[in-house]
């Protein structure tokens, strides 16, 4: 069983997001599945994916403070500056962590580990809503 | 051919580990397709996968020197902290390599280039044993 | 339907480079999968992929930029030296990216965002070419 669709992401302030649940309810195929993967994919170059602990939001937090300061806005070695201070860094952190994810699933759901949730990382002030093109594949 | 099992990969200290073979022989099932895709999943947050160099212990030491630095355990923007120094900077690096690793698989074997090696990254002091979940696709 | 195939990508200097195209023109078979899933693998351990950018090339050379200070070649804490300053970097930033990449496929072609292309990070001084395992899946 093959199935692939588009789902949008609302919007977000810049930082990490948990989205599991948001996107398991964009694709109710995922139910069908009795073992597959399911593959992820934003459609951008400033926001990525990645997966990690899903329950302390200070986490979260500590992600943002970690990847400002490993990729700073105001570095002079900076050539791509003209779509504004956080276009740059966001680019090199969204391929730090990735565009994509696969995940396992078994009977009907991602076959996460109990502390794993998938974040979206908005690495821009004002990303907008974002594309997910979600393909499962598997057997019923 | 769809196959999903869960194995245990043994307890290790922090650090990088080849853990190609261990894997391997953990799915036996690996030996019957004949051309396909492996996907290696750990069920953690603080513990992650990648491929590198399979032949010198020294390139998996420089690597822990490498994300020690990068990501320390003594910054003062750390706010999830109940769980020890170890622990957000784990968590920081798991993110950084990623919790899976897709490989292509031919003739009953991962498929990888003459030097690559699958490293375990254990990014706590005390991380345990850990959790893998490994689906097979393919055809025999 | 299932197809594996190698490329040989040609030799780039060290940085960032765009080769979308050059990999779609290396599968043809790409053309037949309606829906799917394609595998890129690198079979090296000291260059890597990743989605960026397809249009600036000063998000290329940021990239350089940004990774040759993240991961300095005259650190002191290196121990892995015997193949030239450039090589033990080289691997961390292999890993930081990773060797494959899996996209997502839809009516024959590579279904990116309309920004995304495939970089090929090329971090040695002279990797020479690079080979790349391509796996493709899906139906037609």
């Amino acid at each position: 069983m093959w199935h692939q669709s588009q789902i949008s992401l609302r919007p977000r302030p810049r930082g990490f997001h948990l989205v599991t649940r948001e996107i398991a309810d964009g694709v109710p195929e995922l139910g069908e599945l009795r073992i597959g993967l399911a593959h992820l994919h934003l459609l951008h170059t400033s926001a990525s994916l990645t997966l990690n602990e899903n329950a302390s939001p200070d986490v979260r937090d500590d992600f943002e403070s970690w990847f400002d300061r490993a990729v700073p806005e105001d570095a002079a070695y900076w050539t791509h500056t003209t779509e504004g201070p956080d276009d740059m860094p966001a680019h090199v952190k969204a391929s730090l962590l990735g565009a994509s994810l696969t995940l396992p699933v078994r009977d009907g759901s991602f076959a996460l580990g109990t502390w794993q949730g998938v974040y979206l990382c908005e690495h821009r002030d004002r990303g907008g809503p974002r594309s997910l093109l979600v393909t499962l594949v598997g057997e019923k």
